[in-house]
């Protein structure tokens, strides 16, 4: 809203906060559920208990009808705008697998595609090639290019996807597309600044003669360059302590951009979740980033069943969580995935906020619809490290 | 929003407007009202009237999350966005005093403090001297320092607390505290622009003589430097011809800061508010800014009893007013001042439209809870002045 104003008034405490992200939270009318969503139908008498005892509000990732990307709604979530914010393609590949970006790497998303003899693209997905196939060409791909000036580091992801990170010396984001987005033309000139075209050309024309006979994936197309640069702290802009606890590597990058000490969890489940939780608390930070991930994926699914368990299971951690001094708690999503989409969408998130000065008895349950009638209104995911921050203490007044 | 369109569509006309500010309306749910406000717990017969025929929504003061102090607060509901029109501490100590502030004055807070033999604070605010002693030794500050180019006008604030406002020539803002902010550490050198720099340094000096010896009141600090500049006229703005009826200093220097007549009240009371305000509607004036401070004071007493009492009070005086001839009157708060917290919150303000083409038969109290489900919905407090110039009929379309 106002740029700077929250860091202005941020103060430090001893206030702690937990932020419990269950990705991909509110859903849409189901009518297998008998109209309701998947939070309405699970069993979940732990954020019910919080829900009655807190303040319910809807948040809105980006803006009014606009889908975001797994990066931007946690940014939004950890008080980056989003737009003001955006991290390229490539930059968010590279995160997802896991891979330690440094400042001023260039990063970018690959395609295995299908060209034809004359060098035409017949397929942009090179028949979407099983993830196995992927390994082993971006395995043949590394061995096969090293570079002078540059080092490069190339990444499967999934099916035709793959990632290519280049770093040292000075490199320019400002690279386009090779893809030419439609199939029957030739993959588009790469132009950038001088050394940084210099370098790409050089890799796609070593990529070129490596791949040249293995159809279908006989050459790569590049999409979405993107320098990473390290954002302002999230420690340093609003005077906390943060560390994150999250399984999944693109969770664990985003957190990372924002500047959190990524917690190491042993084993990957909620239980090992909690106690990485509980080391973060005993060694001194005092906002504590969750990541649940698996609601997401039944959204993605389409299986509301799988869901409402994935929401249930979270439901029975929470006791564990609450055992261990957090003074706030929050309690949402980062998007809606509703199952009849299978897709992430548009459509506001359900909030709990539980501690700290709170209009309460408005709510009796956690749910999109009770989320709508809660004492926090609607209010853009951007507003919520704000409104944990004043629960907690820890924004000063405005003027006197 | 958008920045002078609503000036650009204002239009006079005959109609009038009331804007009624019970300070600190807001509250949060307490135990010991069983869970209401008191705003919610209040015998308001007369409010309730007026929301049963009109129309409730929320306002939230600066932005979620951001409690305001007084002097923002009150600008956002003149239709200043309070971030923009920023005034420094030293401007609203100086128009909390009463002092009648000229375009062009540099003020500052002064906090009475304890040095040592080695001139380090030992006490930033000198044992919290009772005022009187305050009083006394601005006084004498007063008699002993005169300075050849500029008025130096000393004024006590209450205990360690006073402020200084320099006038002729031209002064600059840019002025560093001279309080260091921790005890053990001397006061910070003034540095400033050149001839600013040099009176505040030969103040400082002269009042350092002054104190001398006067443990535990020996020094002072400076802090909060800030130029008045007058705001654009809210009259001119928005086609106005506004009055204030405020009791307390700070309000009227408020309203003075945006433009408006500040009428006298005799007595200080809210008949004697009521006179005044029918003199305001008597010399024409077509906006009155009524400012009814008790209920502020019990919230930062933490006193729910004697809130209910302050709401009531001026429930009983309503009837008074809706008798003077206005065709909108709005009733709302500047921010919320919980009873529980005993201080001003970012929690949102419950707002009351009545008269004009509303939205009606949504409420039938006026209340925190029937305000978030009025038909007003919620808004940020600048957007309050475009609804009831809207109300009043007194803002023309936009395109045709």
């Amino acid at each position: 809203m106002y740029s700077g104003l929250i860091e202005r008034l941020a103060v430090e405490n001893d206030s702690r906060i937990l932020l419990a992200v269950v990705d991909g939270l509110g859903d849409i009318s189901i009518p297998e559920l008998g109209g309701r969503t998947p939070l309405e139908a699970a069993e979940t008498p732990n954020l019910d208990g919080l829900a009655a005892g807190g303040a319910l509000g809807m948040h809105i990732p980006i803006a009014h009808g606009v889908t975001p990307g797994s990066g931007p709604a946690h940014l939004g979530l950890f008080g980056y705008d989003p737009v003001e914010y955006e991290v390229g393609r490539g930059v968010l590949s590279a995160l997802g697998v896991g891979f330690p970006l440094q400042h001023g790497d260039l990063a970018a998303r690959i395609n295995f595609c299908t060209l034809d003899d004359d060098g035409v693209v017949r397929d942009r997905r090179a028949g979407r090639i099983p993830t196995e196939k992927c390994r082993e060409l971006v395995s043949l791909l590394s061995g096969g290019i090293s570079m002078d000036d540059v080092e490069v580091h190339l990444m499967p992801v999934k099916e035709h996807r793959a990632c290519v990170v280049f770093r040292g010396g000075e490199l320019s984001g400002d690279v386009n597309d090779t893809d030419p987005g439609l199939v029957g033309q030739r993959p588009v000139q790469v132009r950038g600044q001088g050394r940084t075209q210099d370098l790409v050309r050089e890799f796609l024309s070593r990529a070129s003669e490596i791949l040249r006979g293995r159809h279908p994936a006989n050459c790569i197309l590049l999409r979405g360059f993107a320098l990473y640069s390290r954002f302002p702290d999230m420690g340093e802009r609003f005077h906390l302590k943060p560390a994150a606890v999250a399984l999944y590597p693109m969770y664990r990058g985003v957190a990372r951009l924002a500047g959190m000490e990524v917690m190491e969890c042993d084993p990957e489940t909620l239980q090992g979740q909690t106690a990485a939780v509980s080391r973060a608390v005993g060694e001194g930070r005092d906002f504590v980033f969750l990541h649940h991930k698996p609601a997401d994926s039944s959204g993605e699914d389409g299986d509301p069943v799988a869901k409402i368990s994935a929401i249930e299971s979270f439901d029975r951690a929470l006791p564990g969580l609450l055992e261990l001094g957090f003074q706030v708690i929050a309690v949402t999503g980062d998007h809606s995935t509703p199952c009849p989409m299978k897709l992430h969408s548009w459509h506001p998130v359900p909030v709990l906020i539980n501690g700290g000065p709170q209009r309460t008895g408005y709510s009796s349950a956690f749910s999109e619809r009770q989320a709508l009638d809660g004492s926090l209104g609607t209010f853009r995911s951007t507003d919520l490290l704000p409104l944990l921050l004043a629960s907690a203490g820890k924004l000063s007044k405005f003027g006197a």
